[in-house]
C-alpha cells in the first residue's frame, strides 16, 4: 500500500454556516486516494470522497474478447457494484437476486465510457483491463469517485502492461489525457459541489460531470430530480464542476507521483 | 386510429448538400404521432421520427406499489424494449437470454424519470401508468422518439382515468408541463439535429436532451464519442436542442388538440 | 410497404343474427396482409385477422447451427412474443420476468414446425431463416394469424436470399407448398371458423389446425376446454377448418402475386 | 407397493414380421401400472409402456392458489421432467440450465389440461392436487404414459382426500370419468399404434391422442413430422387411438380395482 | 435389472427397545443394491438404505472437459438431485425456480469428491464419467446412499469403458480402492449409526463420514446441531462410522461379485 | 474504526527452515482484528488472516422471516462471496453469471451455521442478525477467517440492539460462547496450521475447524485433497486445530474488550 494522498483543502475544511459538514458551496470533500491497496491487481486503488470509500482495481490481461480479435486494439471495460451493506439499510445483493440492476449497469457503463475516452487503444495494443470498482461505503458522489480512483488504477495497469513488454507502443502515450468526475447540485437553490448522501436527496437538480485534465468534457449527465432547471443553474452548475474536477485531476496527479 | 399529426417542414425538407437526407443541420426529421394506435392501452401511440418507429402504451390501473401505498401520490414508470429485427441486424431477445441488458435498463429509466418531471402525482391520487416503449424499427432517436409520444400516450392516459373518474385532483392540472426530447451531436465539427442511424455512428459527440414544454431541462446527457468537448461546443448543441424540441412541443399539442 | 390485401368477403361480412360481429359460423374475420411493413427484414409482413395483429418478420443469414454443418441442409426457426399491452389487460415482460412462459415457448415451437414442413431444406442450402411473429394486438387467433403472416415473410426472404445468390437451388422449389392456419371451435353445439377473443373463451372445444396449400394437414390441435368432443364434432371441425385454409391461401397468394 | 397390474395381450405379443417388438400394428406394448410405489405421495404410481417408465406422483394440499380462492373451486396441475440419464444420451439437467426448455413446458401443460378434463373442481372443493411425473426411462410416449399413470394417481389422491374428510362433495363423484393417452403414427404408410422410440424417429406423422373412458376426446394433437398428412390417414390414425385409449382404461380400471 | 444384492444383518433386525425400527445402535438399516437398473447408462444402481431410495446412472463419454484437454487425465463428476414427492412435504423443483440450492450444489460436490479420491485419473485417460444420484425416496442418508451406490455404477461404467476399449491403462487399476459414505449422529446421548429422518431430525450432532474400503477416509463433516461435541463424542462416532463403511463395502462388493 | 488488535507471536514470527513465511508448523498467520471499520453496520469487522482480509459486516433488523414469526425466536444467517480480483486471477462476478456456485453458497451455510451454535435464539427474540462476509483479499483460509471475524461483528451487532432495547433477554446471555475457525492440513506428511494459499495447494489432506471458546466443536470438515488420511493424521489435525482456535479466541477476546 503507498501513502495515501490527500487534498490539504478537503482536509482542513473550516466550519462554516452553509453545508452540515462546514464545506463552503465550491469546496470538495476530503479525498483521498490510496494505491497498491491490495497485493493482487496490476493496479488497486482505494479512493475516498469523505465517507465514500470505493475499491478500484485493475486486472490486466493480455488478449481481447472475440469481437476484437485482429483489430490491434486493447479494449477497457468497467463493473461497478455495491457491497451489501455499503449503505445504511442492507440491500439484497444482486448474485442472490440472480440479476444485475439497472443502477449498476447504468453505473458499470459510465464508468467505462469515461475511461476509454483518454485512451489510446491502439496503443494499448490487444490487451484488455478491466475496472472493478466496488463501493465499500457510500455516501453520495459513488460513481464520481469511482471514476476517479478506477483512472489511477488504469494507469497504474497501464505502467504495469508497459514494464512488463506487453504494452508496445513504440514512445506513443498509451493513455492521451486524465479522467476524474464530480458530482454538483442545486440545493435551496445555491449551486453546490461534491455532495454527500444528505445533500444529494434533498438536491432539485442532481448532475455528474465527467471532465479531462485538460477541463474539456467526457460526459455530462444532469437530471431534474424535483424541478427542471434552466440554463443558468446548468451553467453555473458546470462552472462548479469543472473547478471541482480541477483540482481532482491534481490529486490523482500527485498520487501517481508518489513512490508507488 | 386518429389521424396522424406531422411536421410540415420535416415533411417538406428540401434536398440539401449538407446531410445525407437533404435536411439542414437545425432540422427535424419527419416526425408523426398517431394517437390510438391500438384498441387496447388508455392511451396507445405511435411516433415516428423518420424511419424510427416506436409503439408507445400507456397503461393506467387503479392503486400503487406497494412501498407507495397511504401516500396518497401515484407512479409512472416506463419500460423500454426493441423487437429483435427492429435493426439491420437481427439481435436476440432479451426474453430468450433471460436477462435485461444494460442499455434497456438504462433508457427505460430515462423515460421514466422523465415523464415524472411533468407529472403531479398527489394530483394523479392513487393511480399507476405504466408506459411500454417498444422499438418496431429503428433508426437512431429511439429513446428520443420515445420520451415524445410516450407524453402523448401518457396524457391520454390521464385524460382516461378522469374520465373514469379515477383520477379525482379537483381541478388541479394533473400534468404540469409537457416534455419531449431530442438527439444532437457533432458530425464532422458541425451540430446537428435528430441524428439519424448513419449519423450517430459518425458523431464525434452525442446529446440526448429532455426539454420540458416552456423550455426548461429535464434530462441533459452528453456523451463524447470520439473526442471530448468544450464549453463552446457543449452550448451549440443545447442551443439546438432546445429549439428542435420547442417544434417537438408543437407537434405534441397538434397531435393531443385534434379528435381522438 | 406494398398495399395490403385483403379478403373481400371478409371485409364485406354482413350483419347476421349468429355471431357478435355479424359473421356466418363458416365465414373468416376481415384478413389483412401488408408486405415490406420494415426496411429492415428479408421478409415483414403485418397480418391482421380481424384485430388481431401479428408482425411476422424474416430474417435470413447464411450459415446453419453449429449441429448443423456441413449437412448442406438449411434451418428455418421461429419465435413468437407478445408485447406487454397487446392484451386488454397488460402483462408483465418475459424478459423482465427473466423467462419464457410455457405458451410462448408452445406457440414458438409449432409455428417453427409449420414452416419446416413445406421447406426443402436441401435446396435452401446451408442458410437459416429465423421468423419473429411479435403480436401487436391479441384479439384471439394470434398463432393462426402468426403462421399465416410468416409464411408469406418466409417467400419474401426465400426470394431474397435467391436473388441475392445465397440459395442456389438451381430450380429445385425451396418452398414445397404455402402454408397456413386456422382456428376453429364448437360454441353452443355450433362449430365457427376464426375465433375472436370474446368466442374463444366460451368455446367448448377449441382446435387450431395447420394446412398447406394443397389441403392436406401439417397440424391439427384439437383440445376439450369445456367438455370432452366426440368423433362427429371432430369432423364438421376440421371440415370448417379446411374451408377456411383454402380461403386464407387464397389471400396469401394474392399478397404474394402483388407487387412488392 | 400394490401388485403391478399388466395388460395381458402386451405381456403375450407374439412375434410377427411387422414390428421390430414382434407386435402388430394394433397393439400396445406391455402396459404395466404399480400403485403405492413410494411410501410419501397421496398417490403414487410407476407406469411402464415397454421400456418407457414414469413415476407420477399425487400430491394433495389444502388450499388453492391465491387466484382460486373462494371460488369454492380446487385445482389439479401438473409438471413434467426427465432424468439426465432417462434417454440414451445423458441430457443436461434444466435445473442446472437455469430454464426449462419448450418441449417440457408443452408436456406439463398437455397433462395438466388432460386431468382437468375429468375432474369436477366444484366437487374437489378448494384443495390442490399437483401430478409429478418424472421419466425415469424413456423409450417413446413418456407424455402418454405419464397421462395414463397420472391418472391413477389423481384417482388415488382424490380417495385420500375423500378418506381424510378435505373433499366433501356429498356424494356428487369427483372424476367425472377416466382419461387415458396414447401415440399413434404412420410408419411405411402402415398406421401403428404405441410407438417406441425406434419407431417414433421413423414416422411420417406422430399423433397423441387423449380419451377419455366414456371414448369421447380430450386432446388430438398431430403432427406431419416428414409429410402433410390427409384425411383419410387421419382417420385411421384416430381409430387406432381409440381402441388402444379403451384397452389402457381396462388396464386404469383394473389397477385401480386392485387392492391399494 | 441384476438381483439386487442386500446385507442379511439388515433384513433380519430383530426388535429392540433403544430405537424405533428395533435397529442396536451400531446396525445399518437393510441396504440393497441393484445394478442395471435401467437400460440406459454405462452403469445404473438403485441403492437402498431403509425407505431411503436413490437412483445412481453413470455415463461414460470419451474426451473430457477443454480446461483438462491434452492432460492424459479423465474426469469423474456428479450431480445430485431430489424428486419434488421423494420427501413428506412436496419440494418446489429447482428446475422450476431457476435455481439450484446451496444443499444441492453441497452434496454434489461431495459426491464428486469422493469418487474422485479412489480413481487414478491418468489410469482412466481422456474419459469423462458423469454420475446422477436421483432421490427418488428421501428417509434420511440420502448423501451417504448416494455416495455407496455411486461408487457401484462408476465401477460398471470403467469397467464398460474397458470392454469398450476406451479405457487403455494397460493393467494399471482405474479405480485404486473403493469408497462407501453413512451417517451417524449422537441421539439422547448415544451415538448411532445411519440415521433415518426421525432420529436425524432429533441427533444433538450429525456426521457424514466417507470412507475408503481399506478403511482411510475421504470425507470427515461433523456438524453439532444443537450442541458442540467434545472430542470423546467425536471419537465414538467415528468409531461408529468406520465399522458400518465396512459392512457397506461388503455389501458393495457382494453386488459387483453377483452376475450383471 | 477501532484501533486493530493482533497476536504477538504471529507479528513476531521468527524465520524459520519449515514454511515459506517462516512459521513452525503450530503457528498462526499474523491475524488482525479491526472493529467498526465501516460507518454502517451494526458491527463490522475487518478480519486479516495474514494477507487474506475479509469484511464481515452485521445487519441487525427486527423482526424475522415470515416461517419464524411468533415464534419468540431470532435468526442469524449470513453470505460469502468474494470480489472479482480477491484472488491473484480475476474473476467473473456472480452476479454477472446470474448464479451463485456452489462453494459460495457451501461457504454461507457453514459461517451461519457456525454462528447459530453459539447464539441463543430466544434470548435474542424476533429479531434478525445478516452477516455479510466479503473477501477483499484471499490467500488461504478465507472461510475460517471469515467465521472469526464474523463473530466479532455478531457480538458488537448483540450489543448494539441490547443498547437500543430491540433485544430484551432480561440478564440472560445472547451470545452462549464465542466461536472460531482454523483450517489445517498435511503437507509432505507435516500437520500444519493455518494455511496460506501455495501451502494448501499442497496439502494432501485438508480440514477446517469450527471450535467454540470452551474448546468443543461446531465443525469439523476433513477433505482427502490428494489420498485418504487415517485416524492418527485426524488425531493430529484435531489437535493442532484446536491449539490455533484457542489463540483465534484470545484474540477474539481482546478485540471485544478494546473500546469501540
Amino acid at each position: 500500500m503507498t501513502t495515501p494522498v490527500s487534498n490539504p483543502s478537503g482536509a482542513a475544511a473550516a466550519p462554516s454556516a452553509q453545508r452540515a459538514d462546514g464545506r463552503t458551496p465550491d469546496q470538495l470533500r476530503p479525498v483521498t486516494i490510496t494505491r497498491s491497496w491490495l497485493d493482487a491487481g496490476e493496479g488497486s486503488v482505494l479512493v475516498e470522497f469523505g465517507s465514500t470509500r470505493v475499491l478500484c482495481v485493475a486486472s490486466f490481461t493480455e488478449g481481447v474478447p472475440r469481437w476484437r480479435k485482429g483489430s490491434g486494439e486493447g479494449w477497457v471495460t468497467a463493473e461497478y457494484a455495491m457491497l451489501p451493506r455499503a449503505t445504511n439499510e442492507r440491500n439484497q445483493r444482486e448474485s442472490v437476486k440472480g440479476k444485475i440492476g439497472g443502477r449498476t449497469h447504468e453505473i458499470s457503463r459510465l464508468i467505462g465510457r469515461s475511461l476509454r475516452a483518454i485512451i489510446d487503444v491502439s496503443a494499448l495494443g490487444e490487451n484488455t483491463i478491466v475496472l472493478d470498482c466496488d463501493v465499500l461505503q457510500a455516501d453520495g458522489g459513488t460513481r464520481t469517485a469511482a471514476i476517479t480512483g478506477a483512472y489511477v488504477a488504469l494507469a497504474d495497469a497501464v505502467a504495469w502492461g508497459q514494464r512488463q513488454g506487453h504494452v508496445k507502443s513504440g514512445g506513443r502515450p498509451v493513455l492521451t489525457d486524465s479522467v476524474a468526475a464530480v458530482s454538483v447540485g442545486i440545493i435551496d437553490g445555491t449551486p453546490m459541489l461534491d455532495l454527500p448522501y444528505v445533500e444529494d436527496v434533498r438536491a432539485e437538480t442532481d448532475m455528474n460531470v465527467v471532465v479531462t485534465g485538460s477541463g474539456t468534457f467526457v460526459e455530462v449527465q444532469g437530471t431534474a430530480e424535483h424541478a427542471p432547471f434552466d440554463r443558468a443553474e446548468l451553467d453555473a452548475l458546470l462552472d462548479l464542476a469543472v473547478a471541482g474536477a480541477a483540482d481532482l485531476t491534481a490529486i490523482q496527479r500527485a498520487a501517481l507521483e508518489a513512490d508507488a
